[in-house]
């Protein structure tokens, strides 16, 4: 057991994460449950703040990925128990609304988001998990297995890159082009040749992480950006353009890439959070060519159940975009090598 | 028979449309074919160059919709004779090449646009069809027919609509909004009841007009425009906006409101032209909620073969759009009048 305190990490602003002890989280609510966090790793999205929140005397909690175990439930919670191992979702919801239902659990009506009111971040050493039956899944393992790193992904990372292939159609007819060579690229690569394509350009230069992608699936890569890269996309598609292009990365440049390379009738599935908010979508860009745009925060809820049986059984290895392991007190390295690129995606180890 | 000139509308710039004579058009290709125009009217569209077109001292031809008889065809077409009633789609395909067959023959490789190179408009006597075999569809009528303002709206306007509904997805389980009352979001609006929609509030302020949406399958008309529009519709919909904003003007405006009224989850299908570039798509306003962006120039001739026998036993009436009919050398009031608004369509009769 804990004392009173967890540790936790926190940002005050740019460029500043640290460690420090925060109040052990307790049940708030009967719905409720206190998860023991086993791993958790940082996001592409949380190097945003890292590179742009103003500085400020007040902390707050990051991380919204982590695998853990059950060590405390409220008294509504019917679906776990103590020493559950079980996957958090980047969002909280309660599986039931219509919105989940629908399989769009990010706007799930009672839902929320990690580090949020009274709410926590995943990268701590516990974390309360409102609404825990809609919320969390059982991964049916223990904190020993070899499989954690692939199971977290389900968190979110993996998920990302299957959202962005869902909503972009990816199928065996379609030829797909990745914008971004991140950790939600290679993703998005993994999960487009899952679902069938037999085609897939990964935009992106660095080799370290394109030839992971070429050993998921990718068939070519294009290193060049802005109009070149949009040359060498269209050349190897007979000058037409990729069906569904996947958008990974959220700046600017990387959107004007994606319109650049789709082909008319297709769509630009994103899932990089934009950094933008404004961007051409009128008849010489998207319109004139019928291109659709889809995306968004992925509802990983929705995809949970259906993609971790094949991570149990090794059928998929997502958890190999980590190439680096830090304990949570060494976090700060953690942000500087993914933001310095000299990770692809660091977990951390409480 | 004509002399050696037909006559045809022709527009010099921003509110100068004028009938001239112009060479009666002749084969040029053998897979030509001379239509004599029976019906051609203005579309919206044409209203864009007729607010902004710099004026020019040389003319350019105008119009493209049409129906009319087939006058001569060239060595090479081999599904039309002389005296076939037909249906002129506003763009030119070959209906066999890759994106044709795909459905989106706006982007047909062979293909292209009245009023482009040596093609002239649909305004006018007479028309030379390029890729007649493919571009045009024949009706089976006689040129008396009560059907023609029906069947002329299969050459743009009702299948405008009809795709905004179609990229749209709506179905019995779709709440729709439509943004703008004219012909087109009329046309929207029969499209989408066709397609089972049970909830369709269309947006718009021209009571004549809504009235003619409510027959056709409005169950809510909203004539309140911007923030008041958005809270209106929210209202309407207990506070979650519409699965499917079918978004028929093509103003940023109009755009703006789309963003305002589309459910989490839903999309925005445009069939209007938009007259901006650029427009927020980021986190606040799709992003973050998942909606998705859609439509395009329709691909008309996909659409005509499965709507034209509705049309023919009279199931669909979509010619009511049409609340006037002038002559052709009498188009510049109707170009005065839809601008004007004192029509909502006009009927062309050479």
């Amino acid at each position: 057991m804990r004392g009173s305190f967890v540790r936790a990490a926190v940002i005050y602003g740019a460029g500043d994460v640290r460690v420090e002890h925060l109040p052990d989280p307790v049940i708030k609510e009967p719905t409720d449950a206190l998860v023991r966090v086993v791993r958790a790793c940082v996001c592409g999205s949380d190097l945003h703040p890292y590179h742009s929140k103003p500085a400020s005397e007040r902390a707050s909690t990051i991380g919204h990925e982590f695998v853990g175990v059950v060590e405390e439930t409220g008294s509504q919670v019917t679906t776990l128990s103590m020493g559950d191992f079980v996957i958090a979702p980047f969002a909280i919801s309660d599986n039931t609304c219509d919105f989940c239902r629908e399989g769009l659990h990010t706007a799930c009506r009672a839902g929320g988001f990690w580090n949020s009111g009274d709410v926590g971040g995943g990268q701590a050493e516990a974390v309360r998990v409102p609404l825990a039956d809609g919320t969390l899944v059982k991964a049916g393992v223990g904190e020993d297995s070899d499989l954690l790193p692939s199971l977290l992904t389900l968190s979110d990372v993996f998920l990302t890159g299957h959202h962005a292939a869902v909503m972009g159609g990816v199928s065996p007819r379609t030829t797909v082009a990745v914008v971004g060579d991140g950790a939600v690229g290679l993703s998005a690569v993994l999960a487009a040749k899952r679902l069938g394509a037999e085609r897939i350009i990964l935009m992106g230069r660095h080799k370290v992480r394109t030839d992971l992608g070429v050993e998921w699936g990718a068939t070519d890569v294009v290193a060049e950006r802005g109009a070149e890269g949009i040359e060498a996309v269209r050349e190897l598609t007979g000058g037409d353009g990729a069906h569904a292009v996947l958008e990974a990365v959220g700046y600017r440049d990387a959107y004007d890439m994606a319109v650049g390379v789709v082909r008319a009738g297709g769509v630009i599935s994103r899932v990089g959070v934009p950094q933008y908010e404004e961007a051409p979508i009128g008849f010489g860009s998207l319109f004139g060519r019928n291109v659709r745009l889809a995306g968004g925060p992925a509802p990983v809820r929705a995809y949970i159940e259906e993609l971790l049986p094949e991570v149990l059984d090794g059928r998929i290895e997502p958890g190999r975009v980590f190439d680096r392991t830090v304990a949570l007190d060494d976090i700060a390295d953690a942000y500087r090598a993914m933001d310095e690129r000299t990770s692809l995606k660091v977990l951390v180890q409480p």
